[in-house]
């Protein structure tokens, strides 16, 4: 975790002291806000903001994939709650030189994911930026009354699952950022980093079971993830890093290139999978696909078996 | 009309085409989107994004207010339905270089009009920008199911009417921009441009009378707001320009600085005052401070009496 992360959880917790979220509700500090209704719903809310030049570089973002992407950082958080999307809201600031046909195709992939995920945008704000593009999107999603799944049930003797294969965005990354050569294989990993597949589907079923505790989606890297789930949870984690799913494709650019898989699996970011705990006897309640890759105990931290190597991402722990 | 605000018309036509609201919902085109419940109520949003360098200067934007207004532009909107607010999210991305105690300051001023209308702060997102501060704030409401008054509902033969003073911020601007020395006269008017009052309260009492048919808020001033009731409603208005509700803050101050008070109230924005219509015979219901400025007729466009002065921003009516 850089500094400025640890800076922009300091301001939150910050801002969140300042204000205290109305009884019943959950307010800063989970995948979403909860707000219930008052028929047995609950909303539930997720807002991003994406800047150039801090989150992409004007010169190497598709429009299509970036506009995919900034619905899809939100519909994972709705999926990370165990809800529905329902609509969402989309804003942003345009500088005056953007290239002939920009908006159009960002609003097509924005459209696309949106459309696969029955979520219609609903409004928002355009405005004129002096120079770099600002985009924030906002989804509002629902779920059954008391029903959104938290970071902070974990409990002790749970498994920790993942709902997929983790460090291929990663790898993705690392594929364009040395310039390897298309072939096939990178292709898929490119296509696993520029447009990731939020999972409403898998978040629904596992919110039907009483069993699963804590979940959220992996969007800066298990490592440091997991942490919110054991901080808000009050519990540490014993993590098998032998069982961590690595999927055949990172394997094989990794074989290729001379990567450690173990370091994107565990550092990279933006998988979108869902991390989530379940009590051991539901494990066979599930229906999607998942990986154990651990379980929650007592105490805090993380403790990682099955790797002697000192992962970047671990000095907090 | 500036062509910058045109082409942000036209790019929200552009976008709105693509997305068809689902049966029952206002989209994108109105002050805030509508979505019904399951139990009588209707979810209303609101969004809205400020830029440094287009919406403020950094350097001028003292940040309480400006923390004041980011949410108060919103909760107009939400009075601009006659709805209620619930709750508020606020993203921001910050320049490394802010001048220490900005983001409470500015955090300050967004608490204390969030607790005057009971908006708790819900959620958001907080990142760096490499430069420009970039700040987008989400209001959530509720109005009674079908409640929500519309753009698009204005009647031939209703009044027109403002729920207050327009022109008072812009003369509070003019004070600014023109080093005017400080009077009680020149504060009252400047406080009225930063720290605008959402008019919630009055939303609330309009919502419930049925004679009140079109209804949004004054944020681009009356000439070029009016221009959006009309059109959605296909009508056509005769407005009284002596009628025109101007404080006597206002008249004072351009009398003292030879300015023209009409202008500052027909081409001036941001006062968030209620611009709403309303049948002849319902009048006598309305409970909240209101001034009748002219009638809906048939027709297109805006028919302006009472001056032979070609203001600014009449050119496309």
């Amino acid at each position: 975790m850089s500094s400025k992360q640890l800076g922009e959880f300091q301001l939150i917790q910050q801002i969140s002291q300042q204000f205290s979220p109305a009884p019943g509700t959950t307010g800063i500090g989970d995948d979403c806000a909860v707000i219930p209704q008052q028929t047995g719903l609950d909303s539930l809310f997720s807002t991003d903001m994406l800047i150039e030049g801090t989150h992409f570089l004007l010169e190497h973002a598709d429009p299509y994939r970036l506009g995919w992407k900034s619905a899809a950082v939100n519909l994972s958080d709705i999926a990370a709650m165990g809800g529905k999307a329902v609509a969402s809201f989309l804003s942003f600031a345009l500088p005056g030189d953007l290239p002939e046909g920009w908006v159009s195709q960002f609003i097509s992939g924005y459209k696309d994911i949106s459309e696969l995920f029955q979520c219609p945008l609903m409004g928002g704000d355009t405005t004129r930026s002096l120079d770099r593009l600002c985009i924030s999107v906002t989804v509002l999603g629902e779920s059954k009354s008391g029903q959104a799944k938290l970071r902070s049930s974990a409990e002790e003797g749970d498994l920790i699952c993942t709902s997929g294969f983790i460090g291929d965005s990663a790898a993705g990354l690392d594929c364009i950022l040395s310039h390897t050569a298309d072939t096939p294989l990178t292709e898929a990993l490119i296509r696993r980093h520029y447009l990731p597949m939020p999972r409403i589907k898998e978040g629904l079923a596992l919110a039907q079971i009483e069993g699963v505790h804590a979940m959220m989606d992996i969007s800066d890297g298990i490592g440091s993830d997991l942490r919110h789930i054991l901080k808000a949870s009050q519990k540490g984690a014993v993590i098998d890093c032998r069982k961590l799913p690595i999927s055949e494709e990172t394997r094989q650019y990794c074989s290729l290139s001379g990567k450690d898989p173990l370091e994107f699996a565990l550092s990279g970011g933006e998988d979108y999978e869902l991390l989530f705990t379940i009590s051991p006897d539901a494990e066979k309640d599930l229906t999607i696909n998942h990986f154990v890759i651990g379980e929650i105990v007592r105490g805090e931290g993380v403790s990682w078996q099955g790797t002697d190597k000192d992962y970047l991402g671990f000095r907090h722990f």
